[in-house]
């Protein structure tokens, strides 16, 4: 039988870019916040001064983000279940494809690239579930949609939510 | 009313892979060859010694490939009628990413980074018609496949066919 499928995000779900934000922000003002600035804050305003896009488009930046704690073993799970693609919105900034890419080999290399999708919307991605921090994407998912909580997502209600890959495991296996 | 959405495939289809398969090969050796050459041959024996392969993994190869005949134009007045995404298997040649990127926003700039997909396999990829050169893509797809006209799948009978940008509006307007 053709196992279900799951589309699951990068940035925010797998890939812990909230905490190179702190750690950017930190090496060029001096100053350590903490994620909890950026509860209910829409991202591109978690810190001031545009400092949120100027990061993004760093050479870098996407190549040495930390992997979120429990994603790597809970995807390995998953997949004993389940097909899994990681489907990421990376088209909006081109110098993080090759970057995405490495960064997926070096942390998921059980991940085929026949599974790897960098897209820009995710309206014609048509898995079973989708695991994302995004309303934008999830909304049109043609599957069961699923919110990884961030930040800038504390206020949304209206999907399934988890909040950590401990939740998501509980929820899929 | 919501268009109905094609899925435009790159290589074969809006880039002419063929022709600078041929150039390649000229730069190397000398002898000119023509598209004929590659009839009913798998892409990757299309020429001997695995220059395919060889030719596709040197850097520049993607990001100077000449446009299709007519494939602008007829994008452009595809436009008109549906949602088009390009979608493109990019992710087994990572250094393309890139490159493809750059080409498509040269030579397609009307194409918003939104509906631009880089994957693996095409099987989650869910649009109302498909224009590929590859079976592998086009038997899983969701929508209607519609075959465009390559050396190496000149024997393919189970999809309707397109040899030219002429057909597939003659087809789809």
């Amino acid at each position: 039988m053709k196992k279900k499928s799951i589309a699951i995000d990068m940035d925010g779900v797998l890939a812990d870019t909230e905490s190179q934000y702190l750690t950017y922000y930190e090496k060029e003002h001096g100053v350590r916040l903490t994620k909890a600035a950026f509860h209910n804050v829409p991202e591109d305003e978690y810190l001031p001064n545009g400092s949120i896009f100027k990061y993004l488009y760093t050479p870098g930046f996407f190549r040495d983000l930390s992997v979120i704690e429990g994603a790597i073993e809970a995807v390995k799970a998953l997949q004993e279940k389940y097909d899994i693609y990681i489907v990421s919105a990376a088209m909006e900034f081109p110098l993080s494809l090759y970057e995405k890419k490495e960064w997926l080999a070096e942390h998921f290399p059980f991940i085929h690239w026949h599974n790897i999708i960098f897209c820009g919307d995710k309206s014609i991605i048509d898995t079973d579930f989708m695991i994302d921090d995004y309303c934008k994407n999830l909304d049109s998912c043609k599957g069961k949609p699923i919110l990884f909580t961030a930040g800038h997502n504390a206020s949304i209600t209206h999907h399934e939510r988890v909040n950590n890959w401990k939740e998501v495991l509980e929820l899929l296996l």
